[in-house]
């Protein structure tokens, strides 16, 4: 029995006269929370008057510690409004607008002791973001451990609304298939979590600046409350502080549209600056690997008559790079450790000792002359003791021979990262617990140590740390082109129409696009191939920002179809701008992104199972500018599971006041570049 | 990249030829358990020679000791068999028998300390149960905080097998309509979790004599393994030992019958025998209550022009219950308490303060004339400090009136328990954690002591303590009947078909069957109403096990059909034996149980929302014995939605050759007495 009750509550709850209570909007308005004391610190979210998120708490609770929950009352607050422009070394945007009104509560309890905190709300015209602030204080001495964090984001579509997401503390990192349900069906759910409400506002939960601390997930709640739920260490704690602090950003991304999600700079708004100085080593670039061959078997990892890393293997490598004009040859398999029992033990990769049949020094070379680099390969395998002890020493080792990209892995289950603890314990950590969200940042800053970009797969979740770290250039964090190989099911057609609007608003992916030859396992619709037609893969490019960008099939593969290799040589992978033209979570999405080395446009539209016709306004393109539009679609047979090759391929004479219209196959795409003329 | 490195390390766990393994069969030799120290610590299950749980793993981690995982291999085993019956003071079969094969296993390390552990087997012929015994020894002293048990449930069946569940870790405690889905969609589930493979094999997975020990809810991995998830302090920690200590026991029922599940005995034969002694104090009884009025909106719990717990009308109830042969009146909101904000905070009850409408006296003297007692309540609303602290005073108040029965309540959200720790502050724990376990059971133990049975709302899962403690004689823990007067969606058809297979798997349940007039809101479908037939309310007496049977409507509703009403009457609540007749899970169920007290024989079956023609073979019937039957069923145009209230109310004789078929209309059923001739 307990519902009746619920009511009385509300009344009294109404009744409360002392309560204080505070507000702030965007800049332009629009974005409004209102935040009280009222029995608990709690905050309302509001767009345009519609209510949004209803009251959902704030607060955390400590292990021996008086917890900062009930009891607080606001106590002052201070609000600024701030309007500034940053450039990035590289990104989707070179110039990004940080326009956002600021308001800081101090939260007070009347007791002598813990009782002071305060939240700071930063307001922008695309989203919002907040975050706790703990100052030192007496009561909150000595080791805090943080056992849960209140925070919550209650929805007020939660009954209504459709939401996109993936499970969070499962068997697996980040790489399921995307699920498709009622709000109030999902599971227990990683970040971004997005969602769209009857009147299609669309909606997306995440974090920004996850710093020592724990991986916020969340967790469904009765009334569409929305939990935090921090990824515990293996000793259950779910943070460890000592003296002040301040918690990761939590962040609601409001938009009208699933494009205004696309077009949000609210994420990277809130991370702290770049504090690696010049960092003109970070290069963005284009690369082929060492790599698809293991994935469908006709290369091994291990040593063997497969082997892959093999000295002549990447200078062929290395020829191609250097013919068509790609920046480097990932390699992986290259160091001992491969041929055992690695996937679970995972105490045997040794970073410094490359197999015998790979001679690093003579291949560095040989990519020295060439002008293409060797991009470097750690994996883990999760056991992260092991790789900090030799962690020096493995980038040391490729610093000396001209390698600036390195690929880390770290591909155990989740859960089950190894680590080795002070008392010489074995302990198994989650990938997006505390202790790993500090173990990658060490990785990060120990590379820019050695000049060292790094692209993490099997990483923490993207929260916008490449603006503070720019090495820290793309990771992977979803199913990517690999599943494709071997996913069983392979990534479905709709999976890069959901990305656009989940995973990739957290930051860059390293998703591997570009494979021509679908049919390695055969090409019927229940074999584990890309779901796509040739187009879809060409417009992954643009639709997929990464300053990486791996074509990922066989040299001769694509060396049997030039023609449409063509659009992956063209393509950049650093933008002056980006822009989200159309697109429904799910079901299609166009990007437009403008070259930042010339004057030339891109755009890659993609959709789901369904074909489907975009008509392109092309008013995005620069003013009373005629281009030459070379456009690489589907052909009028195109279907992904029948005849994906049916590729395209025409030039156009376009101004910005033409409209272009394109077909999409079932599964299918487009590309296109714009050459000024 | 994860996948194709599978197959090696399967490849080198073959090879491995210094593992032991040891085996035990159930005594009917169809259940099998392999037991191996190959890889780790794992298990492995058979029935029938057919595979029910692959490899899965075995062993526990601790904060700050060698945890007891890899390394360890089988030392030793040693086996038992055993045969014995012993008698229940009440329960749904008198008698039970004992008949198991045991074998434990001592695990060690080669390192100096920490590394002895035993799992101990018991295979009966209904499923099998296993435990961790960790004794004291060097490298295992002081506070032994658990940080993961790695115990895991690897269905062979998890691809394709249908499964029942609840999610765990919700908002709730365990009252969810129960989720229908492919076992490979479930979530992180309570127990008992019950699933069927393609080809009929039914399997609950659950846990006995939970003591001192976080409650078990299964999160499932990869490859079907559905891990233990112990639900944690609120500090994080999952369990907090100091010395040798006992695991509970976790259980695998397997039939090839849905029926089978039912009628198993396997919770109860893994638990101690009762350490009460004499217990003819613990009476099982039928009650009506001071309480369907508040839930539909008559009356009120708390004070004022609508209060229920009146004295002059808990006297009405007494002489009614005495007029129809009800042992108890239970009365709800007689305590102050109930006007404010208790939900939230509840620390407002005074468990020994009656309001001044009801004279405690006066009603336990008007009982005791009539022979009708006052059944207790308390409600914590989940602040267990405060009624801790009064607990004794409550149970003597009570014991000095003559109550002997007590129904508690613990109605805060899941996760919000309140209680004030050694150092004042506040802390929030889950109601199935190892604090709570302990907590539900020192009021079981406190309550003996006054004479007291207890009837537990919001209760922590049953996993057969009743045969430790008989006076914990019921509880909820499961949507009962008040989800519809108020839950919006109420109970589906289909939730008394699942129930048995599930929550009722685990003990008995106070569900306070018998709503006779479902219009209380209207009678369409979309209110707010039982969405069964008048019959199927009757069926509810026989289907659903519990020795505390509530009459749960409103006299003048029982008063308005007196011949529906005389089954309710009969309908005896202690059995000799009963017995699942047929039934599958979630589409309907048919139950025939002896009286304890006389030769009659009582038959309940319900349905979901299809009419269903059930043909009932009369030999469980006692032999060479004919008896008149008086069978309440659904009229020829009954239908829950439009016309609940057909009823046909007819006498048969009978012999135990004879079959009897009944019809029971969409979301009907029929309930029958047998008495001899």
């Amino acid at each position: 029995m307990f519902r009746v009750l619920i009511c009385w509550v509300m009344i009294v709850f109404a009744h409360n006269v002392n309560a204080a209570s505070v507000s702030a909007t965007s800049p332009n308005g629009k974005l409004k929370v209102l935040v009280t004391d009222e029995k608990h610190p709690s905050y309302r979210v509001f767009y345009q008057d519609r209510l949004v998120l209803d009251w959902s708490k704030l607060g955390m609770t400590f292990a021996s510690h008086h917890p900062l929950t009930d009891g607080f009352t606001i106590k002052s607050n201070t609000k600024r409004t701030s309007d500034s422009e940053w450039q990035q070394p590289w990104g989707e945007h070179q110039v990004i607008r940080d326009h956002h009104n600021q308001v800081t509560i101090d939260f007070q309890h009347p007791r002598q002791s813990a009782n002071r905190y305060q939240v700071e709300f930063k307001l922008f015209n695309d989203g919002m973001g907040f975050r706790y602030r703990v100052p030192a204080q007496t009561g909150l001495e000595g080791n805090i451990h943080i056992t849960n964090e209140l925070t919550e984001f209650r929805s007020a579509d939660f009954k209504t609304a459709t939401a996109w997401w993936i499970p969070a503390r499962g068997w697996n990192r980040y790489e399921y298939v995307y699920n498709t349900t009622s709000f109030k069906d999902i599971d227990r759910v990683h970040t971004p979590f997005t969602y769209r409400a009857t009147d299609g506002l669309h909606v997306s939960i995440h974090e920004a600046a996850l710093v020592d601390y724990a991986g916020m997930t969340l967790d469904l709640r009765r009334d569409g409350r929305l939990k935090a739920d921090l990824t515990p260490w293996s000793d259950g704690v779910l943070v460890k502080k000592n003296g002040a602090f301040t918690t990761p950003w939590r962040t609601i991304q409001v938009s009208p549209s699933a494009t205004g999600l696309v077009n949000s700079t609210l994420i990277l708004n809130l991370n702290e600056p770049n504090t690696l100085g010049n960092v003109d080593w970070v290069k963005p670039g284009k690369y082929i690997g060492i790599w698809w061959g293991m994935h469908i078997g006709e290369n091994t990892w291990g040593s063997g008559d497969k082997h892959g890393a093999t000295t002549s293997e990447v200078k062929r490598y290395m020829d191609f790079a250097h013919k068509y004009g790609f920046n480097g040859v990932l390699v992986e398999g290259w160091n001992h450790g491969w041929d055992g029992d690695w996937y679970f033990n995972g105490d045997v990769f040794n970073f410094t000792k490359p197999y015998d049949d790979f001679d690093i020094e003579a291949i560095s070379a040989h990519g020295a002359n060439l002008g293409v680099e060797l991009i470097g390969h750690h994996e883990t395998s999760g056991n992260v003791t092991n790789y900090r002890q030799q962690m020096d020493d493995a980038f040391a080792l490729y610093q000396d021979n001209g390698v600036t990209q390195v690929k880390t892995g770290y591909v155990a289950d989740a859960g089950q990262i190894k680590r080795i603890d002070e008392n010489g314990i074995v302990r198994h950590e989650w990938h997006d617990g505390q202790f790993m969200v500090n173990e990658y940042l060490h990785n990060i800053i120990t590379a820019a140590k050695y000049g060292i970009s790094i692209n993490t797969h099997e990483p923490i979740k993207d929260t916008g740390l490449r603006r503070t770290y720019p090495n820290w250039i793309t990771r992977e964090g979803a199913r990517g082109m690999e599943f494709n190989a071997w996913g069983s099911p392979p990534n479905p057609p709709e999976h890069t129409a959901i990305l656009p609007f989940t995973r990739l608003l957290s930051g860059p992916m390293d998703f591997t696009p570009g494979i021509f030859d679908m049919g390695f396992k055969g090409l019927d619709a229940n074999s584990d191939r890309p779901q796509t037609t040739l187009a879809k893969q060409l417009a992954l490019y643009t639709v997929i920002y990464s300053p990486l960008q791996m074509a990922a099939d066989l040299p001769r593969n694509y060396e049997a179809n030039l023609a449409a290799f063509q659009f992956i040589r063209d393509v950049p992978v650093d933008w002056e701008k980006s822009k989200a033209l159309s697109g429904e979570v799910g079901d299609y999405i166009v990007m437009a992104r403008k070259d930042k080395h010339s004057s030339q446009w891109f755009v890659g539209g993609l959709t789901d199972e369904n074909a489907r016709v975009v008509n392109l306004d092309l008013d995005f393109l620069t003013n009373n500018t005629r281009y030459k539009a070379t456009i690489y679609k589907d052909g009028n047979n195109a279907q992904w599971e029948t005849n994906p090759y049916d590729l395209i391929i025409e030039n156009k004479l376009v101004s910005p006041s033409d409209t272009l219209t394109v077909k999409m196959a079932e599964s299918g795409g487009f590309a296109i570049k714009f050459s000024p003329l």
